[in-house]
């Protein structure tokens, strides 16, 4: 009623429009028109660099490693610096201005006499820095502090800085670095950025040349050609999704320089405005607000990354796409640029709409051709369920031996996890803040994911060389109403066996949510012990099987390659080749049914074996483990089922509605044939070929199972009839 | 700006009020005028009813047992009634009414039939259900729903109703059921409160005073008893907040129906507001929206429970106090009730301001003789440090063996936590749903919490009956400025030892945040084991002495009350005396450091041995471990520090500021010194009684300390000038 009061008014009223604004927007009273959030950060740093400006300066001699105190001074003062820069364009007070001056001129006393750092790395040594990596990142935000505010500072401060400050560090990390500044790697494009962006801030066009094009200004290095090969063709990063947000900065953050610059040379429309999609598709390689933390990555790590906040305002700024604005929102911070300040007002305008969360393949390697990142979203529900396949390929040293391994989320949670990275970012006590001696003997190693482990060796012996050459084929990607599916294969993880895994997602009106079903086989003619972990979350229920733990000991489950890290904590025989274990997590249960070969132990096992200094996290797993001379099929389905409601008391569904998983083969071809409980069957066919029109056929108990095409989905009756009833409802409706 | 232009438009049209309705209440409008919630609960509870409707009533004869089909079927049935009823009040459609009959004589047609429930409870059993308990809980709602819409019935329905159902099951819960009824317990509440708003509904008054006053109507049972008895002065229940919140919702209920119907009774304003008060320490005993989890207590369970949207409504409707809409804004729920759309149109027209939550002692027992729970804040944020001392009475049959044990608090998270019950409510592949055998095994044993254990044996011998007899003596409780204390004794929990613990938060500019000073002393003159358990929350990251972990094998720290379910999982001694140990949790660090004796073991320790059902969640602890033949003194400091930021990639302060805790003794008096990196000295002085006119003194090194009164903070010299200077400040600001 108020909102029809609203608008006979406005319409009486002209007035009306400038006391209640959001009515002119087609909105009404009930919504809300809010503050911007970047006002608040611009307050914020205005009280910040004024109480600053307070305070002496602090220089201090470079000596500490990562995470000490003379690198988070410095770091600091590299924030102050940017920030008076931008706190000065955006207020034009001079007293910011003079400030940076200041700071810059100080640190033009000091820099030049400087030499390697005390505590540095051996590959790329930094000066202020321990390693180079960081002297990009502090120019790249003082060349634009400096070129905010060099136009009111005197000439002899501007001489002094560019010439003892900028022109000093900039020839160290190109001249100077030459193995840094010229290599395809985002630390070649730190430097590129950090000194292009110099050559725009002193004016000094010959920066700019060698940062684009490298050193000799070739083209064959530089940001250019690091544009061409660090990122795919759909934009993905082949280190993933947390290495991706950290190469992103420079790249957009010089790119914009460029485009202000030298707007001819069009550069976000460059391969197809790789740039965007790198941006977009950083955000779609997240979950709950978390980046999916394949490889090396900290799991805290996600899109509101101050990278990701220039990022997805610039992105927003070129593209105007309002689902960017859902994900300011989510971010909930802001940074001191143009940019920044429209996507928060924008955002307090009400112009929100929701992020397009995607199933979609995103390839690896520069031609797209070393495999993918395969995401299946059961909606665009940013926490509905979420699978990730990593079919892609190494992803060089920070890469995972986890091929064909998978990640999956739901309401918000990790259900069945990866590890990461075993590191305390900057946490002194725990190595000094650095990667820790497990990620490379546990997190890196394939009993660490939900990936098939052969023999108890890792991917391709554990060595990143060999890794780095091969990636897995890929097979079908599809996204088809109720079927969304992936499949890959790799056959040079181990020496004689080929690995296939099949995952799909699966929706049928048999199950009151989505299912996945999972194939995974390995092909081969020799003896060996398969093991497929499952690393779930959460509390185990209910299991199909007796269970016998080791209630009293306990002894690693293994000696190397990761599992001397794993205690044993129990141990089963599947029941009649069919394995059914029940997790509760938080307000829900999941259960992973597998039909297994005969003789198949189960293992349940738990993080933290042989860790005396405390440095893992206690996570569980099941991992199914079979032998045999000539391969494997383990045909699993997850389910998601029931409620566990403790705040209204009650709990319906606990149990899995899953009867039983059955795999049939016929020569290369499959199907997999879920029971209910209630009498319901799903099946899912899958050809050993790729044909679209290629028939098939395997024989089921009496029945022939046929199909045409890569794969099928054989919906239950329950999902037949439902779907009748749909269309004569409909029909009625008209 | 627009606030401004606001209010001049306002003055010069009359009319806006009408328009900008928010302004005319004192906002402006860049605040959130919302929909109310209430409204959302009523449509959405409209959709569910108007669909049920169309499917058959279910009406299933007894069978299941708490969880099962029958008994969830009969509680859904219990609240379609209920809803039915409140919604034809709330929207006057017949149906709802038509259809909260229909339910009502379906019920009537064969509840007179049914004997006792087949999976009946010995102790007091039902027979729509298997205990009288949720017979009582059904009859609360369903004659509330009769007496909803019974001036609508035909008379022929009513008499049925009335004969066959309400009076039928009335009298089986009174007359039928002495011992439950007449019971001081919460049982017998939800009993008395059942059968007297049965009276109401059907008129008869002979139900009302049995209710109010016993079967036998002498007042020696019944609710007024009850009320008198069961809450300590303070609100307090003495089975603890789990229990407290669901004890609170017969009492607020039909003490509502009394206010109506008998508002000569003065009901809320008996025993001081007793229910009132009840309800405000059901909130209080909450942190980050969930309750204490002391005694058996299901941890997901919080203020947003069904049992407090009630509460919370029927207060707000008493005091007006907007605190509360606080409380109903973190609830997000709304029931069927004219105080809940009230509540729900307040918090809507933005009149909420922050709930007072409090430091504060709450007496335990009927009379606030039988010690006390003492919750310590740092301040009124929810979400800041929170300390609990559980000083209180054994709490019944579902208290646990924990005297002067604590939980402590912060950002919104466990730091050192209480294990809670050892339960998976309703979920049936654990044990039914029940409490599991390990709620008596190890959640109720004093090794399952942080309090000090003797001889490896829990308090009272693990004897709940001798437990019940005896409560902690009350030592000082204070709450002022820079120090909040609370200390407690108890001579009883083993034979020939007082335990005493002082429990202090202390803020000193030393800190940067407030530290809690704790001090057990353990008084006795025969040899003894002391154990002192800390279930810290978080990853490990760095102890002053060298730590040897069971890297290899592990094996259960013993074998009896409790130690049987602990991993033995590394060992240490204590470094001159000292123990330091920082954990890392979410972002933030924390940091205990204790003074103990010079033999101390540390254990560290983690749940799970002995759990071949994995029914034990596994949490980390670390215990300070000593022998003596007199007694024995531990004191620590807590201290949060620091911060970890993922994020934006920073790490500071990750290293305790502690550097030594020292214990000085004098008589009955103490010292704890705590001397910080940079060379700060904090002190706590505590005498021996509690006089406020006697001085103390204690020789610490060279110097005395002297003090008057119960206890004394010492400041560092950096508060004291920090004070000094605000002083001067001031000064100079006139």
């Amino acid at each position: 009623m108020r909102v029809f009061a609203n608008i006979i008014l406005a319409s009486l009223l002209g007035i009306f429009a400038v006391a209640c604004q959001e009515t002119e927007q087609g909105r009404t009273l009930a919504s809300t028109p809010r503050v911007s959030g970047f006002d608040a950060t611009l307050k914020s740093a205005e009280k910040k660099i004024t109480a600053q400006m307070m305070l002496p300066m602090t220089i201090p001699v470079p000596k500490d490693a990562g995470g000490g105190y003379t690198h988070e001074k410095h770091k600091e003062n590299a924030k102050l610096i940017y920030d008076a820069g931008q706190l000065f364009k955006l207020t034009g007070e001079q007293k910011f201005a003079d400030y940076a001056g200041k700071l810059m001129t100080a640190y033009a006393d000091v820099y030049p006499d400087w030499g390697l750092h005390p505590a540095k790395k051996e590959q790329s040594p930094g000066r202020m820095f321990w390693q180079n990596l960081n002297e990009s990142w502090w120019l790249l935000h003082v060349s634009q502090g400096y070129g905010s505010v060099k136009d009111v500072l005197s000439p002899e401060q501007r001489s002094k800085i560019e010439t003892d400050l900028l022109r000093n560090m900039a020839e160290f990390l190109s001249d100077g670095s030459p193995e840094t500044f010229d290599k395809i790697h985002n630390h070649g494009t730190w430097a590129t950025a950090a000194v292009g962006l110099t050559g725009y801030a002193i004016g000094d066009d010959d920066y700019v040349q060698q940062a684009l094009l490298g050193l000799d200004k070739s083209g064959d290095a530089g940001f250019l050609k690091q544009m061409e090969k660090l990122f795919s063709p759909d934009g993905y990063y082949n280190e993933g999704p947390y290495y991706q947000r950290f190469a992103l900065m420079p790249f957009v953050v010089f790119a914009q320089a460029v485009e202000q610059n030298d707007p001819e040379q069009k550069i976000f429309e460059q391969r197809a405005g790789i740039l965007q999609k790198a941006i977009y598709t950083t955000i779609q390689q997240s979950y709950g607000g978390l980046f999916f933390p394949i490889n090396d990555a900290i799991k805290d790590k996600g899109i509101a990354t101050t990278e990701l906040l220039y990022g997805v305002a610039i992105a927003y700024d070129l593209t105007g796409d309002r689902g960017l604005l859902s994900i300011a929102e989510a971010q909930d911070k802001f940074v001191l640029t143009p940019e920044s300040r429209k996507i928060s007002e924008d955002l307090a305008a009400g112009k929100a709409e929701p992020f397009d969360y995607k199933t979609m393949r995103l390839r690896d390697g520069e031609n797209g051709t070393e495999g993918a990142l395969d995401i299946i979203r059961a909606s665009s529900d940013p926490n509905d369920l979420t699978l990730v396949a990593k079919n892609t390929s190494q992803g060089l040293g920070h890469g995972h031996f986890d091929k064909l391994g998978f990640l999956l989320y739901d309401a918000g949670h990790e259900i069945i996890r990866d590890y990461g990275a075993a590191r305390f970012l900057n946490v002194e006590a725990k190595y000094g803040g650095h990667y820790l001696a497990e990620n490379n003997s546990f997190a890196k190693q394939t009993i660490a994911h939900n990936a098939l482990v052969i023999d108890e060796t890792s991917h391709f012996g554990g060595d990143t060389e060999t890794g780095n050459k091969y990636a897995p084929k890929l097979g079908e990607f599809a996204d088809s109403g109720d079927l969304k599916i992936t499949t890959a294969e790799i056959d040079t993880a181990y020496p004689d066996v080929t690995i296939e895994r099949t995952m799909a997602l699966v929706r049928d009106a048999a199950f009151s949510r989505p299912i996945v079903i999972d194939l995974v086989e390995a092909h081969s003619e020799a003896p060996h012990q398969y093991d497929l972990p499952f690393y779930y979350n959460g509390q185990l229920t209910e299991t199909n099987f007796e269970l016998s733990a080791y209630a009293t000991s306990r002894k690693p489950l293994g000696k190397d390659n990761g599992y001397q890290y794993l205690w044993e904590v129990g141990q089963a025989k599947a029941a009649a080749g069919l394995s059914q274990i029940t997790w509760l997590l938080d307000r829900k249960f999941y259960t992973v049914t597998s039909s297994v070969p005969e003789s198949t132990d189960i293992i349940f096992a738990e993080i933290g074996a042989n860790d005396p200094n405390f440095n893992l996290r206690r996570e569980p797993a099941f991992i199914l483990r079979t032998a045999s001379d000539d391969g494997v099929s383990l045909a699993s389905v997850i389910e998601p089922h029931g409620e566990y409601n403790p705040i209204v008391e009650f709990t319906v569904n606990s149990h899995p509605n899953v009867k039983s998983v059955q795999h049939y083969e016929f020569g290369a071809d499959d199907y997999i044939q879920v029971q209910t409980k209630d009498g319901q069957t799903v099946g899912l066919a899958l050809a050993g070929e790729m044909s679209k029109t290629a028939e098939h056929s395997i024989k089921i108990d009496v029945a022939d199972v046929t199909w045409t095409g890569p794969y099928k989905l054989f919906h239950s009756q329950k999902h037949i009839e439902a779907q009748n009833t749909r269309k004569k409802g409909n029909s009625h409706a008209k």
